[in-house]
């Protein structure tokens, strides 16, 4: 039994302002309008143990604040999935240390833990898919499997895998020699000459029971804490479509990569090679390279013009953007934030983020656009008295039942059919047709169709904060301090 | 007897995206928040003459399609002006002699006009005044006053004047010896440290008749397509606190400057030095030039976070805007279309606008903001069945009574007070308050009050286009084919 485990954590600071915190890095969507975590999944999904077998579940560990978003990516490709909800981050080791606990407490302690990063970038699936056959064989014979890739160029941005023995039997696998740091430049090109050395992917295949032991023999405080995390969650939860891990155990588990944890200390690990265009998209380089250079190497996406220029990457979304003399700059345009940066300076971006962050910029954290469990709203305008929204609404979606205070919402629908609760009394109005909530007026807002519901609002107040709301009833558990 | 003649023509096409077809330079604010006109007639209103009397008017040639605009520029400083609307540009010389054969019809011959662009800057009002009493003594004496700047750098941009003999007499001025075309670097550096050549500046001042002798002698075609023009206008018209070209005949006026028609072959041309911090704002190195640089020799305003660059400016409207690790790089920012460019490309600024235009993008010629004799409004958002626009209607202001037969307009008001005529029906709406304009129904929106009026409209229909418009009357007279 194989199965995929999707770690989704990682803010992608280096990806702003694409990647802030509230929208990350496996939501960033590329040139092809797919998200990176929805490739993930559909990568997963696509897999097959070596009898053809394909995965029955997906698992996911996320923060719980992505858990709606996480799960849209699986129902837009109709695959099931079940989720471990962290409460906050605590690095790789505790979060697959999760996954295999649940494995073995829901499925079974010889299940094949396939572990992938959810913002990681594979182009050839037949490759990748075999190696997964290979890493899978290795798991079941005993070994902490880890995927290493063959190197294409001296990167220092990597730790490194040396290759020990082959392996016999059928996995083509080797022992690990040693893992090492990331090099600099001159050690990693003799890595790469070497031929012995394999990029570190973070990626892994073991079975359940037997991460487990290797955990405990080699990080037993990682272990324990987890083991008290999993003995503390009420029976009934375990059940559940997700899990959410209780925050006051949950934070007295140590902060430690898996790499640290176990894998740079078990006699048990092997690494099988893998070249199937593996990225970790890393940077804005790394997603520029995505794309076909023109004749002076820039490359844009977008309505961009681009006048004697050369070696320069832009990326717009929505608005003109014209490039002029510009030489190995990059430019990525949002519809609230832009970003220029000399592209030897894609590893600083995460310094933007922090100087921000500092000054307290909502465009460290949100996105104009804010997804929510029954869709997502667009703010248009803040003016002193008036804010503009729109409003996409689910099919059969439900915002919660609520109050303001301060403001007042006029909202005309523009397509689709919206259900309006207010007071108590239900109406239903479609594109072209308006309402009107006064202030304190309790209100619901649904979607009772099956296309989506696009409607503006058009907030009128003295405070128009997103804190003026008072939830009386939400089918999210947003109410109740829940989800 | 002063008059000041703006002429405001020119695109500005170098300071794009700011500057557009349908707002051109002269309506671009500066940081200060005050246009380029706006500081123009300030310091039109300010000057005085020899006795120390005031412009009892100001006259503004221009395009018929910036009348509204410029109006709003004199009236926002209690201004009295007289406008010459022309169908289209024809050049200096033709704009020149009609200012001239205005001022000899309305006001009298031997009024002194001073011509001043639309589009500089003057920052020494004081010395530029004492320039202007100097050129109005000459003129009264028969000259064709130019005034020529103290050059500070050998700009190669400028053409040149070299000064003659000292004229004698109260003005301090000077002949003329030539005028020289736009020379290169060492030429100009030649003429700078000689001391006797001065910059161009493109102003001047004449009395009307002198103005229009010279123009007969030199410039015959010129001079008698302009008479024609202006005896083709009906008396009446002369009258109107704007006068509007008939196109047929301003067709047939030369395009010409008046450096070539007039002021390079006239033997009454004197020169009259100045040194007022003069800017002809040429390119956005020279609007960079107007702020303080920091200690990395950076310029910003707006919310910009500027980290490891130098030498980069970088202008923001609204939006956050990075730069990271730029050098020499300009980045103008505009709420739908964005340059970033080398600051050594400044003045090929105008290739991208040729570029745009040429792939008829309409951010070549409009702002997202779009203004109206009534007021303006501004695009938030395009879907393929609505529309929104932020409604601004001055107090008193009225748009016409129209028709659209696509789109039905939800208006919501959330400040001042808005009068809605729909099909004979009179309704008052106030902030908070919404009304709704069916498809087909004749309509008008008016602000009755005294602050200003702004709405939020949002359309809904099949086809969204500003052409589905029936205007039955329009107190601007747009309904009826005049401006």
């Amino acid at each position: 039994m194989l199965i995929p485990v999707i770690l989704s954590g990682g803010a992608g600071t280096r990806l702003w302002p694409v990647s802030r915190e509230g929208h990350p890095k496996p939501f960033m969507k590329l040139a092809d309008g797919e998200s990176l975590l929805g490739k993930t999944y559909r990568r997963a999904a696509a897999l097959h143990d070596k009898n053809g077998g394909k995965p029955k579940t997906i698992l996911t560990v996320t923060h719980r604040d992505y858990y709606f978003m996480s799960r849209d990516e699986l129902d837009q490709r109709d695959l099931n999935g079940e989720f471990l909800l962290e409460p906050f981050s605590r690095n790789t080791a505790a979060a697959i240390a999760l996954a295999a606990r649940y494995a073995i407490a829901l499925h079974e302690p010889e299940a094949v833990l396939l572990i992938l990063p959810a913002d990681h970038l594979i182009l050839d699936q037949a490759a990748f898919a075999q190696a997964v056959v290979q890493a899978g064989r290795l798991a079941q014979q005993g070994y902490m499997v880890t995927f290493g890739i063959k190197p294409n160029a001296p990167e220092t941005g990597f730790g490194y895998i040396e290759c020990g023995q082959l392996l016999g039997g059928e996995g083509a696998g080797y022992d690990v020699a040693r893992f090492v740091e990331k090099p600099d430049l001159e050690t990693a090109k003799g890595y790469v000459d070497s031929g012995r050395y394999l990029w570190n992917s973070g990626m892994f295949a073991f079975q359940a029971a037997t991460f487990l032991q290797e955990l405990s023999r080699h990080a037993p405080e990682v272990s324990l804490s987890v083991e008290q995390c999993w003995n503390h969650l009420a029976s009934s939860a375990k059940d559940a479509s997700f899990i959410e891990i209780p925050a006051d155990i949950f934070a007295h588990v140590p902060d430690i990569s898996v790499d640290y944890a176990v894998f740079e200390k078990s006699e048990r690990v092997a690494v099988v090679p893998g070249d199937f265009g593996w990225s970790d998209i890393g940077s804005w380089n790394a997603v520029r390279d995505l794309l076909s250079p023109d004749e002076n190497n820039n490359r844009s996406c977008g309505d961009v013009v681009l006048i004697d220029s050369s070696n320069t990457y832009v990326q717009s979304d929505g608005r003109l953007v014209a490039a002029l003399g510009l030489d190995n700059v990059m430019v990525i345009d949002t519809p609230d934030a832009l970003l220029v940066a000399h592209q030897d300076k894609a590893q600083d971006v995460k310094k933007v983020v922090a100087q921000i962050k500092k000054t307290n910029h909502e465009a460290y954290r949100l996105h104009r656009t804010v997804v929510r469990p029954w869709g997502s709203y667009t703010v248009l305008e803040e003016g002193p008295h008036h804010k503009i929204k729109r409003i996409e609404v689910k099919p059969g979606a439900s915002l919660s039942l609520q109050l303001h205070h301060h403001r007042s919402e006029h909202w005309v629908v523009v397509s689709g059919m919206a259900k309006i609760t207010c007071d108590g009394r239900e109406t239903l109005i479609q594109a072209n047709e308006s309402s009107y909530i006064h202030a304190g007026q309790q209100h619901r807002l649904e979607n009772p169709g099956i296309l989506p519901c696009t409607m503006i609002e058009v907030q009128c107040g003295e405070y128009l904060g997103e804190d003026d709301i008072v939830r009386f009833d939400d089918k999210y558990g947003r109410s109740t301090g829940a989800l």
